[in-house]
C-alpha cells in the first residue's frame, strides 16, 4: 500500500521530532504538550517577554493561541511573531473566542496580517476574523462549517495563508483548493482544549512539510488528530477516558492506519 | 419514579447548556472545564482585565476562585463581579485557603459582601471568612463540618447568601434551612481541584435554577458531583483513574441515578 | 525483610503528610499537585507576591521551578526563597531549560547560591548551570548523564548542595557520594511535567528526612518515582494511560515494593 500524503507527513514528523513553541491559554498547556509528545514532537511553552522571541528563532514551529491573553502574553506574542517571521519559523494563529471580546479581537486583527502559516478556528471564530460575524458563545461555534466556507476562502486569499475551520467535517483552504476531512468524533468537543491542541499539531506538521503544500500540512494535522479521535472513541466510556485514549492513540497510530482510515474530499475554488 | 429536585435540576442543566465563566486558579482550569463539559455546561475561562466584565454580562453563571490570585486576576475579579451583579448573572465565591494568607483573605472580605449567589469552601475556609478561625493548612481543612455549622449559618444570614461547607458530609445553608448531603467519596480529596470544580458546578446549577430556591440549586450541585464520585470510586484503582472516571460518570449519570442514590437530610435553623 | 532507607523515607512521608509549596510553570501545576497528593503530601501552589514568602515560612518544603517564569513569579520566587532560608524550610531548584534562554538563566544563577536543599535537572540543564554547556533543546536534554557527572559533582561541592541529574539512569551527588538509580521507564519522558513533578517530590522527601542525609532524601524521591513509573508502564497502552497509572501507582506503592524493586549503586567521589 502506498502512503497517502497525510500518512507520509506523519512519518516525517516522527523522524524530525520538531520543537514546537506554544503561547497558549491557561486551560490547555498540559493537554497540548502531551498531544505534541504523543505524536513525536517536542513541546516548549515559552511565553514570557524577553524569551519568546529568542525561542521562536530556534523553534521548528510556533502556536499563538488567544484563549486567555494576559498583558504579558500579548507582548510575548508580538515578540515571538516578529522573530518567527524573521527566522522563517512557521507560526499558527488560533483566534479563540474572538468577536465579542474586545482585547483578543483587536489582537487577532493585528496578528492575522503578519504572515501566519495558518489560521485555525471554529466557524464562528473564522467568520468573526473575516469581519462577517459576531463570534460564538465563548469557545463554542454557533455557525456551521459550510456557512463559514466563503469567509474562510476569502480570508485565505486576503491573508495569503491557509485557513482551517473545525467542525463535524473540517474544511481547510488556501484560497485555491478546498479540502474536507470527514474523520473525527463528537467527543473531541467534550474535552477542553480539543481544538487548541490541534493548533499545536498544525505547527508541528508545518515544521516538517518539506515539498508538501501548506494546505496539505494543515490537512495532515487534522486528519491524524481526527483518526486518533476515532480510535480513542471506540474504547472510551466518556470524555474522561476518551482524552486519555486520545493521547495513547496519537502515540501508536501508524502511517498505514492513516492511509486506511482517512476520509478526504478535495475541490477547487470556483473562479 | 418521580424525580427529586436534584435530579430535575440535572435535567434542566443539560437542557439549558449554561455558559459558565470561571476566574480560577492556575492549578485547576483544565479539570474544571472538563467537569463543566461533562455535565453538559459550556466553560469559558475569561479572566483578563478588559474582558472579564463583558463576559460576565453574557455568561449564565460565574465562578470566582481565589486559589492563585495574581494582580491581573484580582482586578479581573472585581470587574467581573460588578458586571455580574449589574446583569443579574449569579456568581459563586470560593475563598481558597484564606485565613493565614493576607492578599486572598482581604480579597475575600471585600468580595463576600457583593451579593454572591453562594459561597463555598471547606470548614476552615468558611470559619476564616466568618472571622472565627485562622484558616487551614493550605487548601486542606483542619476543622470539621459540624464545627463550622454555626459560622456557616451566621455567615449565610449576614451576607444573605447560601453557604456550603464541603466535608465527609456536606452542609448547605441559606441561614434558614440546613441541608446535609451524605454522598461522596474520600478520593475526591486526593484529586487536586476536587473542590474547585464543585464551585463551577454550583455556578452552572445556579444558572438554571428557575423556581427552585438557591439553597436547592447549591444542593443539587453537591449531590450530583458526590454521586458521580461514588460511581467513579467503584471502578478506580487510585486517584489517577478516579479523576478520569469522575469525568466519565458526570457525563453518563442520569436523573434516575440521582433520585436513587441521593442521601439528603434537611432541618430548620433553630430560631 | 528490613526496609531500605528509600522505603523507610516513603513511610515517613506518608506519616508526616508534608505541606509542599510549589512555584512552578504553567504547564504542570495540576499534574504536580496530583503527584504530591498521591504520595501522601499536601500541595499548595502559592506563587503570588505578598503571599509566597508567608507561605514558605510555614511550608514543610518548597519547589522553585523556572519553566515559565513570569515577572510576578520571579518576584514571588525571590520572596519565597528568602523566607524559606530564614525559616529553615528546605527548597529545591529546578532550572528548566536554562542555557539559551536569558531570563531564566540569569534567575537560576541568582537563586542557585542561595542555599538550595537540592538542584535537579536533566544533563543539559545541570551542565548549563555549572557554566559548561549551552543548555538543551527546550526542556529536552542533548547531553548524557555521564557527560554531566563531573559538572554535577563540582556544582554540588561549590554550592554545598545535592545535585540530581535525571536520565535513563539518574545520578545524585552531594559532592562526596554518588548514587545512581537504575529504575524508571522511558514513558516518563513522554508525559509533560514528568521531571517537574519529581522536583516537588524531592521537596516532600526533604521535609521528612530527619536523620537521613540530604543525598539520601533526594535519592528516595527518585527511587519511589521511578519504581511507580515501572509499575505504571507495565499496564499502560501509551503515555496517556501511563500518566493516569503513575498517579495510581504512587498512591498504592508500599515500602516493601520499594525495598524489592530498587536498583541503587553508590560510589565515593575520587579525591
Amino acid at each position: 500500500m502506498s502512503l497517502s500524503p497525510n500518512a507520509a507527513l506523519l512519518d516525517k514528523l516522527r523522524a524530525h521530532h520538531p520543537l514546537v513553541q506554544c503561547i497558549t491559554n491557561s486551560v490547555v498547556p498540559n493537554f497540548t504538550a502531551n498531544v505534541l509528545l504523543a505524536i513525536g514532537a517536542a513541546p516548549a511553552m515559552t511565553d514570557i517577554v524577553g524569551e519568546s522571541g529568542s525561542f521562536a528563532r530556534v523553534a521548528s514551529g510556533l502556536l499563538v493561541n488567544l484563549g486567555t491573553p494576559t498583558p504579558e502574553q500579548r507582548e510575548a506574542m508580538e515578540e515571538a511573531v516578529i522573530a518567527a517571521n524573521d527566522a522563517a519559523t512557521p507560526w499558527v494563529l488560533d483566534p479563540v473566542a474572538i468577536g465579542f471580546l474586545p482585547i483578543r479581537t483587536r489582537l487577532a486583527q493585528q496578528l492575522a496580517p503578519q504572515n501566519p502559516f495558518a489560521v485555525r478556528g471554529n466557524a464562528s471564530e473564522i467568520l468573526a476574523l473575516a469581519g462577517e460575524g459576531a463570534g460564538g458563545k465563548g469557545v463554542e461555534s454557533v455557525d456551521s462549517t459550510d456557512a463559514a466556507a466563503p469567509a474562510a476562502i476569502a480570508l485565505a486569499q486576503r491573508l495569503r495563508t491557509v485557513v482551517a475551520v473545525s467542525g463535524p467535517e473540517d474544511l481547510i483552504t488556501d484560497g485555491q483548493r478546498i479540502i474536507r476531512v470527514g474523520n473525527g468524533d463528537e467527543l473531541l468537543t467534550k474535552v477542553t482544549g480539543g481544538g487548541c491542541a490541534l493548533g499545536a499539531l498544525i505547527a508541528a506538521f508545518a515544521a516538517v512539510r518539506g515539498d508538501y503544500a501548506p494546505v496539505e500540512a494543515v490537512t495532515a494535522a487534522h486528519c491524524v488528530y481526527d483518526i486518533a479521535a476515532e480510535k480513542a472513541a471506540a474504547q472510551a466510556a466518556g470524555p474522561g477516558s476518551f482524552a486519555v485514549s486520545l493521547i495513547d492513540a496519537l502515540s501508536t497510530l501508524t502511517a498505514a492506519d492513516i492511509t486506511t482510515a482517512e476520509k478526504i474530499r478535495e475541490e477547487k475554488v470556483q473562479a
